[in-house]
């Protein structure tokens, strides 16, 4: 049985989130059902993990199992050509048998792009948290640093789910500002969920001086899910990079 | 009667160009319905000029006259909230009344957006020309070098629009490789109809290696539209500035 590794980007606008739903179309079941054109067989296409509805991927990762001999370029080229044109495959590749996407991963880094200002932008609609107030980025950078390392991230997640455990380990927590845009980029072992955009949410009001980088620090250690406690939009974030 | 200039951001993507049209939307024909609901009187919006099917706006101008009394910050509120998502106003302001956005513009600014990669993007599929081949972009900087100053540009124009001559005066013409994306802008103080779309189409050739610099030249010297002489698709171009 091959395994076959799939470095997949997309816009989630359109899709319920990465994972199978009842109710309305996710990216994995249509990657599903265009492996199942090409192959004939009905692979299960195991994600790093789930994106929620409306978040997008650079590069999420994935993985199947096939007894089909397409070589793994012909199988990312059938798939670009059969696939809708908001998922795109950037890479397939023969992975060794017992490769999962889920369980091997060891950092899933997540970008998180506000666009800071006045009015809203058409070209930009569906990839950016348009915010018109000034926001204090050194602040927000500050606050943020309290995330590194190991902790307890249960404030910011939500229920669901059922993991063992809500610590997770935080390796890079980084703001940039590109002309009116700041961009978040997070890396960890693992995210809880909801828990970036919990994170961008709350940083966001450290930045426009609601709370201070000290409130922020106080709201991860006592764990108490305050008003200050807010989820951003999920058309800013992004899925970026899988690391093995 | 007052005169107000709109600085205007669109997503071509759903619209047959700027200019009013019998057979479908524009976003000409968008914003001017908007004015009225907000004025109550059916105003003309000027364009610094037509921007075809598909083509996007990073920063449009245009002016209408009015003999409302609103503000024009409050002009600029009012068409944010009643325009759809894939228009916004950047910014409404006074100007003298003998302004005229087409006529006073002392030079535009496109930019092109080249996506140089082997597979599609979901993310950018409505925002760039995805070209999978390698692409030598010195060689294409050298070849647009020849556009700078005067020339008879009619080899890399459309027919109509009815223009009085096709000499142009190109100020800047500049490539710029950021990651996998190739970005082309050009100034000049007027374009014809389709001439971004057919010099970048034209230079791609030259980045494929299928012509040299020096036919290039020999291209808008000879003013005769070889079978190199093509067209890039409109997703990928934005009219970017206009000066004043």
């Amino acid at each position: 049985m091959r395994n076959i590794r799939l470095i997949i980007e997309y816009d989630g606008t359109n899709y319920l989130g990465w994972q199978r739903q009842p109710q309305g179309a996710t990216v994995q079941q249509v990657i599903e059902e265009a492996i199942f054109k090409i192959t004939g067989e009905a692979a299960t296409l195991f994600g790093s993990g789930r994106t929620d509805s409306g978040v997008h991927a650079i590069a999420q990762a994935a993985n199947f199992r096939t007894e089909s001999l397409i070589a793994a370029v012909n199988i990312e080229m059938g798939l670009n050509s059969i696939l809708p044109d908001d998922i795109s495959i950037a890479r397939a590749e023969e992975v060794s048998a017992n490769f999962h996407a889920q369980f091997d991963a060891r950092s899933k880094t997540y970008l998180y792009r506000i666009l800071n200002r006045g009015n809203r932008s058409a070209l930009l609609r569906r990839r950016v948290w348009q915010i018109p107030h000034a926001l204090d980025v050194a602040k927000m950078a500050e606050a943020a640093e309290i995330l590194l390392g190991e902790h307890d991230f249960r404030v910011f997640a939500l229920a669901g789910w059922g993991v063992r455990t809500t610590a997770r380990t935080v390796l890079r927590a980084d703001f940039e500002r590109v002309e009116d845009e700041i961009r978040f980029e997070i890396e960890a072992t693992g995210f809880l969920k909801g828990m970036v955009r919990l994170i961008v949410g709350t940083l966001a009001q450290v930045g426009r001086g609601r709370i201070t980088p000290e409130d922020f620090h106080r709201i991860l250690d006592l764990g108490a899910k305050t008003k200050h406690v807010h989820s951003a939009p999920a058309r800013g974030l992004y899925l970026k990079e899988v690391k093995y």
